[in-house]
């Protein structure tokens, strides 16, 4: 799964009806830098919401399959799908990370 | 899913038979730079087309198996497609596209 | 669906005996570059044809499970399939591809 | 499957039910260099722990559904797990990497 | 697939079950360079052999669920397969690479 910050969210009305009932949030995914949670250069991208995730929190998403695992369907015609808010990153003794 | 652009258009005569029903797009896929949908480095790519996708339109395609479930089929030996055409993307507060 | 150019083609006598019946292509990914096809610095892969496609031609890969639904059974293992012969890339009003 | 570093845990409350039993990890890319396992620049992930692997360990991780192949079920919403702890890598008659 | 050269094996004792009978081979990305096979920035990764590789040679590598169907049984944790031994690799007349 890949750490992301949810950056906005996307609307759409001409969709495969599989997505209705999504929230699409638009996800920059994070890496580890001097051992802090901090911004990628990686492409920003789309992911349904099944955790209620809010705008810049940062979550876990799943893709591939796994989307339509979580989603509890395999009708949704997505790719990635944020399954986890993220309270904490812990990196050896030390806090990388905590939900304010 | 991936944000992308439709560039244009694919045509091809000698193909797997379960393609025969569907338009093959050309997608450049998108990113934010500054805030903005912004045009991307990455690799263009080629989907077929579930949501009536005009050139020019910002556009969200499902890779893999999802692309399949899009096409209420999993029978189309695509891995990618375009499942919405995108009306609007809210960044916070601020509009960072609309539809023309 | 990716777009490539085939490069040339590899031969194994020692094989998994679901490849036996498939020609081996080694392909080279393609991109956009000024409105045109062009070489890219993708890293070259290599596709069972299930197009009959030739050196040197422009062509459609899936990648995925997607190449072994275009081989009619599931039982290739194989990530990569060549779908499709490009006759034509049309660029809004242009033609950025036409096959010779 | 990707040979990583274990460099953190993730914690979160909010979560796909599917999560639940699973420590979720936070692991490092790594590659080698002249020879020797070394650091990657590759973007860190988190894998759902299969093997018990412990902070520091080299694991092996697979990814896509090879993941849930490993949990035993196709119902946990993940991408990624830890299917391995790595005792030893030996390239040629070199021992590049022992588990101390 | 991918084009690799199998650099080193990989020993671990605490695995996932469904990883028992399969040896583990470290396998290094390739890539075309002036018309050769040449070695690729790309990072290693592991792979069950399936074809009875040895160090250096040149292998197809599957990967995805293609490497479940390789194994002949979706019960392996693997995301990559060696499928084959490379032979020979043609490039229009010219023989870019054959086994010695």
């Amino acid at each position: 799964m890949k750490l992301g910050r949810v950056v906005g969210t996307v609307v759409s009305t001409i969709k495969s009806s599989g997505l209705n009932s999504y929230k699409l949030l638009l996800v920059s995914p994070l890496d580890l830098a001097a051992g802090n949670i901090s911004s990628e250069n990686g492409e920003v991208f789309v992911a349904i919401d099944l955790a209620g995730a809010g705008e810049d929190e940062i979550v876990l998403v799943s893709s591939g399959g796994a989307a339509r695992v979580s989603a509890g369907t395999s009708d949704v015609p997505t790719d990635a799908a944020i399954v986890a808010v993220v309270d904490n990153v812990q990196i050896g003794e030390r806090n990388a990370y905590s939900k304010g």
